[in-house]
């Protein structure tokens, strides 16, 4: 796993001495990312330099490789990362000030009491005087992080939280992380919905197969609020928009593509399902895993091996979780290849270009976080009743239209992406007559 | 139920005229609260004016009654607390911001995972880089709100929300509501455990006697987190500093004192509790359920009844439900009164005063927001357990502590209260040894 660290260097201000550091940063194989200045002195000034490297011990060599340098000190290199988790990285914050007595009464007795009784005599009445309907619960077990595997749910906060930040970062809505210690489908799927009340929507977050289609499906039809597993169904619709893009730049539709997709996990069966449903000509898939098979089979993905899929297909997404599956003799003349298992892919994109693929990209290009905010912003802001294939569609057509021409898909950095993804979102809602307009949380409609 | 309205008043911008609108205002029997300038022209000038009505009839015949007056417009009329409550009361917010894909790579991958795998390895991590260590779950299924008694988890929200607020303006930790669709404790309580892994401590709120006794003392056992219903115990901390204070006032301490308690509720029987713990020489209680008698014999409350324990305590405590219940004629000569029922009381304060009481207070005077934010914050703060009666006691001794002279209790709108409340509490968990250092969130630790 590759790890981003910080050196703070203090070192004489003067031409050419960062050119020294950068040389040596380079020599010692780190990739440098951003650099600021901390302090400018009359004779020295201090940086901090973040840099990518391997691993920790690469770390520690690259500290004493600049301690080395002639007039320069480290004067502390650390793991950007942990630095910026401490604390946690989401809070509960009032809306409303409490300042004075009247505040008092207002938010609390005596005038929450009418409050509650107008919900008490109005169930819908609750999206607009409480938190409820712009409120996003993201569940998991913990049994599939990253590439991690199965570090239970305590471990997997971190991942959850950061989910939490896109919420509030990219779309407003909240998003509380809730930790269920349950793998079993049963057990987890009765702790949803024993706090489903307080929740308008549910966000399933890496649990693993087979569980999870059981648990999503379950809760689907148990609710009557959108639910979804990212990893599953977020991943499909940024995964599908990069496809379309890719057909578009090969200038030959979806209808007239084979799609071969290598492994058929969450996110493989959720992006086969999903190009199914887009139109594809085609979409043949394999998974050393039975039953991996005998599931998407069930949905419609034509089965094959390996090397027949890599044959027959015109376009490629793997999502094996296993780095250089694909060696580069396997590789079509105009294939376009996805190869988005992180943090290391199938084949890197430029030897798969090499070996003739029209077109390559790895999971760092195909950002999830493009996906869910939007989604789920679009499906609350209508009060639809679930997320449809429909809505799926509608997202991954979005993220595909914003994209500039010199990229793969937009920049997730972008609020107005996600504010594009939900109109298109809330636009399906609607057609399909998903949409509850009771529901409509105070100040979420969208146009 | 007495209602807050707001008057939206457009009149000549000249002297008298306010007087004469708050002359209309009283014959009207309105109480009025703040009044704020919203507009000045040279003619004429907008205010907004509180204004406490008995209920929305009145408030009506109010507007009709100002609207009579010569030259004044009432240009609008509502519930002021309906209006703050639109959209909810509180929000999840990013501690980070993310504006770069560094910041990316920090809070998510690559970055996240080695935070994940810090936990993994180590999970008293967890409370470092996570939010679980200061993040308390008010958890509640809506059988015993305010005064409307059993309206369900949903029309409870606005209740939660509050205790919310309170948590975040007054200790900076947050709290997350969580309504729960069950009345019978095994399945409130595998509810409560089936997410208690997000969580750094369970504030349970608002559920009916008999089962809330059960379900907090089987997540008491369960848990290795503090649990406390604020119903019972943040009540009773609140009560307790109030009856201290009366002690202190009458010269004559509570080791001398027979405490009554009228009513043994949630709240009745943890004030009879509490001051039973503090020392009281005697307490005294009455209550017509039988349950709730059994129960408190159980936990060495003396049972008397209503007549027997007005005629032998000094200090009366009622928390009955039951408006008007104490008549005048029952008041000894050189009693204390606290009738704490809202927004009526047992008997009104200046009453009991005619009466011979040598003190008197209602239950606006003790305002419960002042116990469970402190507690809390107190405990999460030393990575305390559990909650014990000796960090009650020493919450309940902060508050008469830091009470003014002319004061019952402190302004709960003071955050140095809360401080103070917290650092006691710390204090004393430290003094049992309830205290674990290495599960202290960063930058919560006190003193």
């Amino acid at each position: 796993m590759p790890v981003d660290f910080v050196y703070r260097i203090e070192q004489p201000h003067r031409t050419g001495m960062l050119a020294r550091v950068c040389r040596a940063i380079a020599d010692g194989d780190g990739l440098i990312g951003d650099i600021a200045t901390v302090s400018i002195g009359p004779e020295r000034s201090i940086r901090e330099v973040s840099v990518e490297v391997r691993d920790v011990e690469q770390a520690h060599r690259l500290a004493e490789i600049l301690e080395s340098l002639d007039e320069v000190r480290v004067l502390d290199h650390h793991d950007r990362a942990i630095g910026r988790h401490v604390g946690g990285k989401i809070e509960v914050r009032p809306r409303i000030a409490i300042t004075s007595l009247q505040d008092l009464r207002d938010v609390y007795t005596p005038g929450v009491a009418r409050v509650c009784e107008s919900i008490r005599d109005d169930p819908s009445q609750a999206n607009r005087y409480t938190w409820i309907g712009r409120t996003v619960a993201i569940c998991t077990n913990g049994t599939r992080v990253l590439s991690l595997g199965d570090i239970g749910p305590l471990a997997a906060m971190p991942v959850m939280e950061a989910k939490a930040i896109f919420y509030g970062a990219f779309t407003g809505l909240n998003a509380v992380p809730l930790l269920i210690p349950h793998n079993d489908p049963d057990a987890f799927v009765r702790a949803v919905l024993d706090v489903a009340p307080s929740f308008g929507a549910i966000h399933l977050e890496d649990i693993r197969v087979p569980e999870c289609f059981e648990i999503e499906s379950r809760l689907v039809d148990a609710l009557d609020v959108p639910v979804m597993h990212d990893d599953v169904h977020g991943t499909a619709v940024a995964a599908l928009a990069a496809v379309m893009n890719a057909c578009t730049q090969l200038g030959r539709p979806l209808s007239e593509q084979t799609i071969g997709q290598i492994g058929l996990g969450a996110a493989g069966f959720g992006i086969a399902c999903l190009c199914n449903a887009a139109g594809a000509a085609r979409v043949v898939g394999c998974d050393p895993d039975r039953v991996a098979q005998t599931h998407a089979d069930a949905n419609g993905i034509e089965i094959d091996d390996f090397e027949a899929v890599m044959t027959r297909a015109n376009i490629i997404v793997a999502t094996t979780g296993k780095a250089g599956l694909i060696g580069s003799e396997m590789i079509r003349e105009g294939q376009v290849i996805f190869a988005l298992t992180n943090p290391y892919p199938e084949i890197e994109p430029q030897v798969a270009l090499r070996a003739g693929a029209a077109f390559a990209a790895d999971g760092a290009a195909v950002n999830n976080a493009l996906g869910f905010p939007g989604i789920f912003l679009g499906a609350l802001s209508c009060g639809a009743r679930t997320i449809s294939t429909g809505m799926k569609l509608a997202a991954a057509r979005a993220i595909a239209r914003l994209t500039r021409a010199s990229q793969l898909v937009p920049n997730p950095l972008d609020p107005d992406v996600h504010r594009e993804v939900a109109q298109a979102v809330a636009d399906a809602a609607r057609q399909e007559g998903l949409h509850r307009p009771d529901r409509v949380p105070p100040g979420l409609a969208l146009r």
